[in-house]
């Protein structure tokens, strides 16, 4: 067995179901004991983070990763304990395989055998590590990469491990996200009796006709590296279960993924607009979780690119679609950020895989692109 | 105290919550005792039903009731406990003051001294009554309609007490009611990641406009005797409860208050040919609550008209307007329905009361109605 399959086996019996590390951190610095690193434990609340470096000088590469998984879903429906990682010929059954287990293992593996090299570096690197990705994500990245700038440690290039590839490995990098916006809407009628709509004031119906404009509304075209805007309503809710009552308000939940054309000022604006104009009474709560970011050249992509092909031989595709990741609150900070990782088909699911072959390549593309910035 | 308003405290003092009566029919049974009498039990489940018949030969007129209330709401709300009847001026508080044990009261009464007139009757009369309007209903009035018919016994004249006064007692009787036809419609999507919304199916974008479409319909113009059909969505439920996932089906229930200018099959295939213009995928299930009847003219109209006017020197406007009663489950039968009681403007809210000198008046009314029918 390769020491990144055996590492990664040994990952995912760790039952680290968000927000817990559940022993993968010691298990990984119990890995890097030898070499010469620098650990900086930055807990929040009940989140586990750590940020682990080697090297002295030069641009700080970061390798960016989650110990965390999410819940298994019906045990029943598995093949194969979640927890009781399982060959199946390639295959690689557990949760957290894919997302992103794997890629942890891998990046210590191409580590290891980067500093058995004995390298002359002209340039630091690492590897970043919270317990909550997954969950509320609160306490993880989002108060990490603040208090990092605070401590003055400054990331040049970001390599997030999150499972990027769509249907080869290495096919596809990411090399920034959309924003993410989201809006909770409640619209307020007045309550009343099916019989009797006169007297009342039906709220599903008042904002039936704005809820359609938005739907088919057409936010923005993209860009050379966004696809257009989205907008998708993730949750409605109204009525108080009788058949006979019209409710007093109703709930609509929606979120924008949004390109660069557009900002979240904007798209705030152009969505209360249509809900004046359509005389709603209502009130609207906006979380912007995400401001959309891009690394549309330099060193990290190059090196990432060049990487891929020299170990797999594809020539891999930049893309910006897909959901977050915490590389959104690395990009703010000034780093190149990308995210490289193995095949997301089965990720979130029951039977989550990975082929083992994939991982012990994805080993040596990351430890390319460590030679590559490092050397 | 008149003998109306005395009866009527003593039912309130019975807590008859719905689908109870507590002891309701005992107390009016001992009222008539002294009468000849013929009384029908037609329990069915947990419900008491009751039919007491006077009279011989000819026509039935059935004065139609039920003894149950809705739940008192909080307590704390109620100027007085809402089972101990307090007076305050001309005003009587308590939980079914106006729906409708006043009207069985004044009913009683009425029957009370028409008899001791010792009259010559060419008619029957008598009263119906159940302890389950107020709640699922399907073992009141529903289950004693039919049953009526397989015994025999046919209902000529039904006089429903229900609470039909808007402003002044008698301003409004009810002679036909809005059909009700309910549906519980479910929109199939596919469930997916508002990231990647080219992967899912959305059912709430999905079933927007044709939402919008439906509310915006005209179903039809209403006539001389009822409104306009309408139509309203009580319930719209979709979304997982995450705020970044797609939701796979949603739920939508509505309900048509219809006229006689359509029916339930007419509109049944109006909305599904809007749904399926729309190329959704989904499930509809058609709950038809009550056919519309109407009771446009005749001698039980006449005879209310003409009482009221004699006992309160108002014109009465008829009216179809507002929910349904049990009356829809009589009218089939081909009896003449009308609905005539007090005002309904506190009925099923914390506070309900009736005017005292309106119910002394409603008896009174319900004796002439009598009288007109029976001599």
């Amino acid at each position: 067995m390769s020491p990144t399959i055996e590492l990664c086996k040994q990952l995912i019996e760790r039952q680290s179901v968000t927000p817990n590390d559940a022993g993968c951190f010691p298990l990984i610095l119990d890995r890097l004991e030898n070499f010469d690193i620098t650990v900086t434990r930055l807990d929040c609340e009940d989140v586990e983070n750590i940020l682990i470096t080697i090297g002295d000088e030069g641009p700080l590469l970061i390798f960016l990763g989650h110990t965390d998984v999410v819940p298994t879903g019906p045990e029943s429906e598995w093949r194969y304990p979640p927890f009781e990682p399982t060959e199946e010929g390639d295959l690689l059954f557990g949760r957290g395989t894919a997302d992103m287990k794997g890629s942890i293992a891998a990046f210590i593996t191409a580590t290891e055998r980067f500093l058995a090299s004995k390298p002359m570096m002209k340039a630091r690197f690492g590897i970043l590590l919270t317990s909550d990705e997954e969950g509320a994500a609160d306490y993880g990245i989002r108060y990490v990469a603040p208090e990092l700038q605070r401590r003055g440690i400054d990331i040049d290039y970001c390599l997030v491990g999150e499972p990027s590839s769509t249907n080869k490995l290495g096919d596809v990098i990411k090399n920034g996200r959309r924003g993410s916006l989201g809006a909770t809407l409640k619209v307020i009628g007045k309550q009343g009796h099916v019989a009797y709509p006169q007297l009342a004031d039906n709220p599903i119906h008042k904002a039936m006709q704005a809820l359609s404009d938005l739907v088919a509304t057409e936010w923005d075209q993209g860009n050379d590296f966004f696809p257009p805007t989205s907008f998708q309503i993730s949750n409605i809710n109204s009525g108080t279960g009788a058949t006979n009552v019209i409710p007093g308000d109703m709930e609509v939940v929606c979120n924008f993924r949004y390109s660069t054309e557009t900002t979240a000022e904007e798209l705030k604006a152009r969505v209360e607009a249509v809900l004046t104009r359509a005389e709603l009474n209502y009130d609207i709560t906006w979380k912007l979780n995400g401001e959309p970011f891009l690394t549309a050249e330099g060193e990290l992509v190059e090196a990432c690119v060049q990487s891929v092909e020299e170990i797999t031989g594809r020539s891999p595709n930049l893309s910006t679609s897909g959901g977050t990741s915490d590389g959104r609150f690395i990009a703010p900070l000034g780093a190149q950020v990308v995210e490289l990782g193995p095949l997301n088909a089965t990720i979130h699911q029951v039977n989550e895989n990975v082929s083992m072959s994939d991982l012990n390549q994805l080993s040596e593309v990351y430890e390319a692109i460590i030679r590559r910035l490092m050397t």
